[in-house]
């Protein structure tokens, strides 16, 4: 606990890993992002992930990355509000990105690990994350660890964030979790207490807080940031249960829109602006519009 | 079959996918990179995958693949002898690494799948390589597919093969099987019979020539090329068997060098020269060096 009055971490609450809408040639839409982000942030998100896997970061080269990361600061979007992802599979695009939204005065970075070869040691690992850090060079640096393994099929150890922890006190200040295993959630809250530990799914947000975690990343804040703001802010009152348990519900009723274009559908429906169902492949585009009772697969536009 | 007569795939025989030794900052060592290029090119192999799985290829930024091929052709390497990798997970890094290997007139690149998202559609996997064809626009692009699950998590399945040798006939021209699973390379011969398709690894060479594959990609050509060799160019003769049965025994004799730190090491001891031993992270360099009957784990160097 001491580390946490040393090193209080600097962000806490309801967090949106940000859709990436696309203009017609699939580049980023930073006019429709940067209206979607002041959305997101008037209705209950504390801040946003620009760029995580929600954001189709891996389909952006780090030019376009970069770029709309400025457009969005143009655009007037808080800094001090944004976590950017810029983990990619070697030590000088990680630096690269990183760097660079740390000179925007960005909050801080999510970051995966390298993310191509599998099954290697965490000494590896740690050796990667130090070189970036020794790159970027950086005190205003903080990095939260990006736990994804279904995506990265890279996982953080227990040790491996032990050792990190360790070595850059300051710097490594936070994870986010995206196993979607309570029990891993659970022991990260238990061994890091001073941590900066992000549930990476709405569905355990309550337990996350009540173990002493400090909010949620969740792909669901796009489209529900208010729902997941209002747990968040009255989490310690006697219906908190039963919100998380409505939640649930939720949920489980817009569990077809689950996947990033599901997501994405949504979002065009809430607009009623079939542009925002616009993905960079390898994803595919949901077509239509999703109704009450189903999806419609009818494409009305031609678009995407 | 009139697909091989209109469109011959260019490429057949032993291939190596090279190392990439690195200087004491861990940059590419293009000096002694050409050098061991050279040394494989005359001692059997008739080409040289630069930055596949075994090249660290993901551990480098792009214009580090670039500049360093840009280095190796400058040192006199043949660039018609060259496949490079340049499969990345976004399409316009992917793109901008593939028109600079066709403008510098390599005989073809060998190109991974998006390899973050995992269980996406064949049609957002055709999308990239499409829309990857579109952008480079060059008549010259020659792609080998690279099927390697057990990294990239994403396989090649057969229809989507078929679907990108329909509509690409003249471009997406052969694949390299590195699964390790002799089914699904027997499979993708079978249907395939025009394919320029490699086994990855030496293990299958004989059977991939009689059934009428090109040839092999194998990480241990960096370091037994001439056996390699010898069994290519005398695979019909009566003794095919025992020699692919010796080539097991030594590839079983040499599997505690099976990494990637572990083939460098062997090429350090081959070399006497311990600078051979460094590896990017998130790969980890082996200490010391091996002695029949084990490996000395002091390191005497202090290198790398």
């Amino acid at each position: 606990m001491i580390q946490s009055l040393n090193h209080p971490p600097a962000l806490r609450g309801v967090f949106a890993p940000i859709l990436t809408p696309l203009d017609p040639e699939l580049n980023p839409d930073v006019p429709r992002m940067a209206e979607h982000a002041r959305w997101l942030l008037d209705h209950g998100c504390h801040g946003l992930v620009v760029f995580g896997t929600t954001g189709e970061a891996t389909s952006f080269a780090s030019d376009e990355r970069m770029a709309t990361l400025e457009g969005l600061l143009a655009a007037g979007l808080p800094p001090e509000k944004l976590l950017v992802g810029t983990g990619a599979c070697s030590v000088p695009e990680t630096a690269t990105l990183t760097r660079h939204a740390v000179a925007q005065g960005c909050a801080g970075v999510l970051m995966l690990p390298p993310f191509y070869y599998k099954d290697v040691p965490d000494q590896g690992l740690f050796h990667h994350f130090a070189q970036v850090i020794d790159r970027v060079a950086d005190d205003r640096l903080r990095i939260y660890l990006y736990h994804i393994p279904q995506f990265s099929g890279v996982p953080f150890s227990l040790e491996l964030i032990q050792r990190l922890v360790d070595a850059f006190p300051a710097t490594v200040v936070g994870i986010k979790d995206s196993s979607g295993q309570w029990e891993n959630l659970r022991a990260i809250l238990e061994r890091f207490p001073g941590f900066g530990t992000f549930s990476g799914t709405e569905a355990f947000l309550l337990r996350t807080l009540r173990a002493g975690g400090v909010g949620t990343i969740s792909a669901m804040a796009n489209v529900i940031p208010e729902r997941l703001r209002h747990l968040y802010d009255h989490w310690q009152e006697p219906e908190a249960d039963a919100w998380q348990a409505q939640l649930m519900e939720t949920r489980q009723r817009i569990a077809r829109y689950g996947t990033i274009p599901g997501l994405k559908l949504m979002v065009a429906e809430q607009r009623q602006d079939p542009c925002w169902r616009r993905v960079r492949p390898p994803l595919v585009a949901l077509e239509g519009w999703a109704e009450e009772g189903g999806r419609q697969t009818t494409d009305r536009s031609g678009e995407p």
